[in-house]
């Protein structure tokens, strides 16, 4: 059967290839592609899909300052020392304005940058074509084809696309801290009923028995029911060094919750539901990408002025929609 | 000319004429229908039409912790003594599960509960028909048309949604505190290149000097054009009490980036920038009602278990489009 788009689809099992091989520069290459939204996707997750669904994908969230970098080093050196393959995927908020700033957090996991069993990527959460909501899902196809047993997603968890991006994974672990502001402020943050495990980091700070103990009355008052599972509450003290605490354990609790989740069937549940919000996600980025923009620009005119409602102007929007 | 949606449309202008007059809870109740994606909504925003787009709209966003909601107090007072109406909209992220969690929050502004030309809301940014993107330029429509001078719309700043939400506003004001991350943390925010203004919060506190150089040079680096105006970096130290400082120096560069909105044309602009991502979610969200649900449950069966790629089911999905 001839090609339809000979030139990458010929290059992309290379590329492939060569990433399962453990060639670092091609894996990034296919992330690139994916993060690019580039035409050329299509035919990449379709020649990677017969690879992908044996990497286990852990979310790690928290907001800014919780220590999710140190954390994220650490577990990749638990695993690392466990023999496994592992990938970071760092989504980041940056936008092309900020865009040195993420440099700080990766200099974090240096310790990491000359290990070839891993890899470590970081991926705009704005300024996609497609959004985050189609890129993440392939980024973490790719990784997951390229052979790596463990995949960590790390987001900054206070928002709509960061749970989002939170709940791509088969386990999800958010951090908190001492001293970044009160209990009442860490609940706002709206991550707590996708938590798999909380992580107290900076345990060794004052006032940190005082996190651990609000959460744990928070679970109590909030009688959350999630199968059998109750999310267990770590005390970390991370430092990438050998003074870490708490590590240990949440390793372990990690794996206890993957047999869980797949003993108990939640596993599946999960995964479909991810798929689920992945196609849907496509379907409305290319319904999106079909309404007419100068139309759009036309109809905001006459919105602004007070002219014409909102809802009639998008009516008139999805009338002259085209293709 | 009969109505087609008799009772509702015949009680919203009463509910709004009463919402102008200064009734709190029928304006309450107009913000409920909003929140809630009542079928009325479409009418009530009908109506109000003709009495909005003179509110002058004030963003304030930051991460959790550096003193939104008492910056935002300080505010309402600072705005009260000049005799103004204040609306404040406070984005929550908040989900059912940590429904209880903003009542923290709203006791800070208790100072100004019991003055009724302050009328005070939260709106949770989630669980949400038709999502954030649709239900708050409708919700500062209604608190435009029933008359308030000054709306502030109080969001958390880490994240898409908030980014959003923020960029529906006139002037946006960035708060950053020191003590809760490096900086590097809070360029991460992805928030700097909305901010027309910076406010450098709890400034009493060590280090709060560094998080202004920090600003001052990253904006300095960037070398941003937003026209002529170049974003102010203002130190504060908030209590909601006698001992404030800085707030009357962040009213006056409010008020110098309104006059500059409004004389330079950019006031008009970024009201039809708003207009257009309004009409674009309610098309967008109109076309995913419409994508068949069952459908999208098959298809992501197939997905999961890597018999179909995602492309190909979206596809599929469109095409089985209903309506």
């Amino acid at each position: 059967m001839p090609a339809r788009d000979t030139a990458p689809t010929a290059a992309a099992p290379t590329q492939l290839g060569r990433a399962r091989a453990g060639d670092a520069r091609a894996l990034a290459r296919l992330i690139s592609l994916v993060e690019n939204q580039s035409p050329q996707v299509r035919s990449v997750i379709r020649d990677l899909l017969p690879h992908a669904g044996g990497a286990r994908i852990i979310g790690l969230t928290g907001a800014p300052g919780v220590g999710k970098s140190t954390v994220t080093g650490a577990l990749v050196g638990a695993f690392r020392a466990a023999g496994r393959r592992v990938a970071v995927l760092a989504i980041d908020p940056t936008s092309p304005f900020t865009g040195g700033a993420l440099l700080g957090d990766r200099i974090r996991m240096q310790d990491h940058a000359t290990d070839d069993q891993v890899f470590i990527r970081s991926m705009a959460s704005r300024g996609h074509l497609g959004g985050l909501a189609t890129a993440a899902p392939q980024a973490i196809r790719v990784l997951d084809a390229a052979g790596f047993e463990l995949i960590i997603i790390e987001t900054v968890g206070v928002g709509q696309d960061e749970v989002e991006v939170a709940s791509y994974a088969d386990s999800v672990a958010v951090l908190l801290a001492p001293g970044l502001g009160d209990s009442v402020q860490a609940a706002k943050a709206g991550v707590l009923e996708i938590a798999d495990l909380f992580v107290v980091n900076k345990a060794d700070k004052p006032d940190a028995q005082q996190v651990v103990r609000d959460i744990r009355t928070m679970l109590a008052l909030a009688e959350r029911a999630r199968g059998d599972w109750k999310p267990p509450v770590i005390a970390t003290v991370a430092t990438n060094g050998p003074n870490d605490k708490g590590i240990a354990e949440l390793v372990t609790r990690l794996e206890a919750h993957w047999s869980w989740l797949s003993s108990s069937g939640r596993l599946e549940r999960r995964r479909r539901a991810r798929a689920r919000e992945e196609i849907t996600a496509l379907a409305v980025a290319s319904l999106r990408a079909r309404l007419d923009t100068r139309c759009a620009d036309e109809l905001a005119d006459r919105v602004a002025a007070g002219a014409l409602d909102p809802f009639q102007a998008a009516d008139e929007l999805l009338a002259r929609q085209t293709g």
